[in-house]
């Protein structure tokens, strides 16, 4: 399992920006992801905040458009960028850029063509951290999570469903009522099946209203983000009102969806992060 | 002249990141160019620092990773980002990735068939300054430039020759010493013909032994940089110390080429022009 190759190592910022992959068993395929690691990870393990990208998009995109090793170097802090999807040849995909190979929506798939890889869920939350923990100096017992997208969807779920793995949350622009969006209905029906119920797990509004997160969610949302019909930050936001939450949700006036909007901001985030895991 | 097309524009740490494009009268084609304006900008005309990217790059490299608007929005400091050639059909092009579209060298043509595009000399040094400055609110005596690689050759060779156009300098891993180096000496045979002398005028390490800069040069140069031999740092050095150019040269232990190498060290480029241009 933790055949790890290194693809490519820049320096950045006094740390290490590389680039590895390694054969995923829960998605029987190659898998490529991003770690930064700080200079302080020389002198033992670090904290870490995982960054889960949105549709379209690899390990890359936040990792070279977020500018985000900065301030993580400034925390001494490393950051995680997994992939999206399952990818390869073998890999069941689909002309249409949200669904397969890109627009994994961090589920396990349970219908085919798209169960024998689609793992995303399992690989985020378990098989990843594990090979990480073990392969570099991260602790496993000081992990944020954070992503813009559907990689804010991603991890405002999996962080609500293990707020012991991912001690600190937060999201950017994230798709926050899927069950009731064309971003989430079709790829639900597609992974999960026609049984509503079962989507539930994976809708950060339902998630907040059932047990929420024991600590405090920052979200960013633009207001001129072109696909906030998709994203349905009301509902979400209604729902941490109601469940008294303790949350953060940021209205950016003028902002859209682009890694513009994320770079912007990003420092904000890493400090949230920061200053939960200090000393978790 | 001044018909500047609006190609997007994304809200960015309080200023607005766009993209536009322009019929260039010296290139003869479309151009298109980033610009990042501050919040400052708001309030009147802002200093602007003029990106040079390098082969194979367009506008869009260094605004998506560098960093750089955070930096440049502390300073209330406007970004540049010009293309590298000219672009197009009509445009004449090699099937290698240093010459041609992608590789203008920052050079006026002379030969052909590059002669009727290839003028990124006065496309940078005069008619995208005067369009700016005429369509933004820009103040055209407070520029600076910098660039990476071809575009560090661009910034130093452009910035030496017009000190007055642009009052500060600096450069990431330049092209230093183009007319001893297999990255010059094919693209100015091309574009300049076989007189040798007549590409003195686009070597760094020439320009530093004839006239120098009245300011201090910045440039920083990556250790494990794969193409310190065609960037030829020494020879720019050695005419640095033998003409008592203020400069400072840094170079930095373990970095490579990459723009995870030129966004560690943007903070500091950015301070250097902006303590430079204030006041001027």
């Amino acid at each position: 399992m933790n055949r790890v190759k290194t693809l490519v190592e820049h320096r950045c910022f006094g740390g290490t920006q590389g680039v590895y992959s390694h054969q995923s068993e829960c998605c029987r395929c190659e898998m490529t992801f991003g770690l930064f690691l700080p200079d302080a990870a020389k002198d033992g393990r670090v904290p870490s905040l995982w960054f889960l990208s949105g549709l379209t998009c690899t390990h890359e995109n936040a990792m070279i458009k977020t500018g985000a090793q900065y301030w993580a170097s400034r925390h001494g802090m490393a950051l995680v960028f997994p992939d999206t999807s399952p990818r390869g040849e073998d890999v069941a995909d689909h002309s249409d850029y949200d669904l397969g190979q890109g627009a994994g929506f961090y589920v396990n798939a349970t219908e085919t063509p798209w169960s024998g890889h689609f793992r995303m869920w399992d690989y985020v939350s378990e098989e990843l951290p594990a090979l990480l923990a073990d392969r570099f100096p991260l602790d496993p017992g000081s992990q944020g999570i954070t992503g813009h997208s559907m990689g804010g969807h991603g991890a405002l779920t999996i962080g609500m469903t293990f707020p012991d793995r991912f001690r600190s949350l937060s999201a950017f622009a994230p798709i926050a009522n899927p069950t009731q969006s064309d971003w989430g209905r079709k790829q639900f029906k597609a992974y999960l099946g026609g049984n509503e119920d079962a989507w539930k797990a994976h809708d950060a509004s339902h998630l907040v209203a059932r047990h929420g997160y024991p600590g405090k969610i920052l979200i960013d949302q633009g207001s001129k983000d072109p696909f906030i019909d998709l994203l349905c930050p009301k509902a979400l936001e209604t729902a941490l009102a109601a469940s008294r939450q303790e949350a953060g949700f940021h209205h950016r006036s003028g902002y859209d969806h682009s890694y513009f909007f994320v770079m912007s901001f990003i420092p904000g985030h890493i400090q949230h992060h920061a200053a939960a895991l200090k000393g978790s």
